[in-house]
């Protein structure tokens, strides 16, 4: 095992109806915050009103910052940095899914920064303090509302990057599974598939021994294996939402990578596909983690092994372990196939024609992408191909 | 699921030679702590000299007290509040196991306290404040390094009782698997049944539903049950060390209760015993485990059989799930008999003679034990009897 340190402080408040208590939780920060959101959604399910009058009750006064969008940009992080240090906002409040709460930490960290925000995002500077976050969670996916990281787009150059920092973990996080009720299908689908991502990406480790986090990956997959899609047919079954809405926190909360060193390579080719094409983020990886899983399989398959049969069951060919690692694979592409997801390119509108360059802004100035077995541009050209 | 709310703020500091990192760890909450620990084996094995050179070098200034027994005593914990404030002290810093760390949490509530520490564990107060803690963590079994409670044995009339409060998290802990190259087996073997049990308590439940904790509890178990033979076998095993280390910790620092209810009728019975015969903690579960399970196996069938075939591997009788449910409490004894453990009370010398005056402390007042089958009085007779 890897030596680690691990403290994730996020205070978790899960249940029916636990949105009314955020004026509470906002309280214990600050008299006024940044209240952060992307569309008009919140406003057509009530939850705003929920939240405001919370707020109020509470003696919390907010300023409104709405607009993230999937994949949130860098302009807007900068208006919010711009607001908070003019209207002197003591918290922020993220309301949605990733998006919202990665941009929020973005605003966070880049508040008391004198330099570019940005900077911790090309690796230049690291934070070293931020504006408390909160977040209250509308869909379970991106793992932000417990984790270390955010995602951020610059628009000039279509550049997806992210940190990670102790400072980025919100201090606290609203979890009311009851709020997934009224997500489309499609986000509910990619949410799955970037809750199984963050699940694949700490498993594919060369850390030594690994036994007690593969087991507790392992369950955590299996957890979602098993409830997404009874969410799919019954999108009220709140008894399967509130599995899939903890299990999707777990997963990326950073105790499953504690002693291990995950790969990330297929987040890294990911943010390249959405970074030029938008398209959603579970959408992308669900086409590169396939890809990936077959360019990578030689390099241990006695762990494409161990994943085919404790998460997938299936029946070992024990003198065949290329074959029970490739079965293991193709369940995982069955399952999001029927979830709905396409699992090559093509199906998510993107074409050959940009592979080179989007390998070169990947693996600009030499950098390799993931740990398991780095890829250079070479590598990851050839990942794309085999997702075509 | 249980709504729920769930925060952990310790910080884990994990690896070889971790506890030359102390000094700097302590030096962030005072400039003067106590040191807390029980015999002298801390001494003879280094440790002590090591972690005093590490305050040292990081300028902080210690007052001793040492002396904790194994089940920790209440007139400890009262001169350990004395002294914290005569001398002024900002830290306490249990190196030791679970003994040592309760001992500590129950000086952290009762310094700012103006009553008598005993009202926390009678429940007759609940802590609003504590001094900080931090631990050197020398015994994986307890889990208290990382979980909000304290047991603290009151002499006069031999009771042993238990706190928990958010104020009772250490703030950091320090787990260096090195450190328990030197255990006896004996104690390790109730270290490992303590784990077991921990993670035994929080698995029977009637919460519902409860697919995501369950398997991960049941990985925490596999972890610990494929481990724990190899530490024993060859005592300097660093990897298995480290999984069994870390499996402790997880097992007890409250995720894996998240959103269900815990039994802990066991514990609260062998409190009882080890209150009267001063047996260690792991022993005594060892002994009112499988006869707990035995008396309450019909409340849950299905949930003995789950247990049967996830945890033990048992080929399931799909339709005698009572030969499923009780072949995998045979697999449990047979386990804890392979590492040394004695599995009725003569093994560990306890006759029938104190059973009635046991149940009447253990149920005083008309108190019941346990959630999943809450027992009365003559429950916790009818089970010590299965023990003998």
């Amino acid at each position: 095992m890897d030596d680690f340190i691990f403290r994730n402080p996020t205070k978790i408040v899960f249940g029916r109806g636990t949105e009314s208590k955020v004026g509470a939780e906002a309280a214990v920060y600050a008299k006024k915050l940044l209240l952060h959101f992307g569309g008009g959604s919140i406003r057509k399910s009530g939850l705003h009103a929920r939240v405001t009058a919370s707020l109020k009750a509470a003696g919390v006064e907010w300023v409104e910052l709405g607009g993230v969008k999937p994949n949130p940009r860098l302009s807007l992080v900068r208006e919010g940095i711009e607001t908070c240090r003019r209207e002197k906002i003591g918290l922020i409040l993220a309301v949605g899914g990733g998006s919202a709460i990665d941009s929020a930490k973005a605003i966070a960290v880049g508040v008391p920064y004198a330099g570019d925000v940005w900077d911790f995002y090309t690796g230049k500077a690291e934070p070293r303090e931020a504006l408390p976050v909160g977040t209250v969670l509308t869909i379970p996916a991106a793992g932000s509302e417990a984790s270390s990281g955010s995602v951020v787009t610059k628009e000039e150059g279509l550049l997806k990057r992210a940190f990670n920092s102790e400072h980025a973990y919100p201090r606290f996080s609203i979890l009311n599974p009851e709020l997934c009720f009224t997500l489309p299908k499609e986000q509910v689908a990619n949410g799955i598939t970037d809750i199984m991502a963050h699940l694949l990406e700490r498993y594919f480790t060369n850390s030594r021994p690994v036994e007690f986090t593969d087991r507790l990956i392992e369950a955590t997959l299996r957890t979602v294996i098993d409830v997404a899609p009874r969410v799919l047919a019954q999108m009220k079954d709140y008894e399967a939402w509130s599995e899939l809405m903890w299990a999707g926190t777990v997963a990326h909360n950073n105790l499953l990578n504690t002693g291990r060193e995950g790969d990330w390579a297929s987040h890294d080719i990911e943010h390249e596909l959405s970074g030029i094409y938008d398209v959603a983020h579970g959408a992308g990886l669900a086409v590169v983690i396939p890809a990936w899983m077959k360019y990578v399989l030689k390099h241990d398959l006695t762990r494409f092994v161990q994943l085919a049969v404790r998460v997938w069951g299936v029946d070992q060919a024990f003198y065949s372990p290329e074959r029970t690692a490739r079965e293991g694979i193709a369940r995982l592409e069955g399952f999001w196939a029927s979830i709905g997801q396409a699992l090559r390119l093509p199906g998510i509108g993107i074409g050959p024609d940009r592979i080179e360059e989007m390998a070169g802004k990947g693996c600009e100035g030499g950098r390799k992408l993931g740990h398991f077995v780095p890829l250079a541009r070479a590598d990851m050209v050839a990942v794309l191909k085999l997702a075509l």
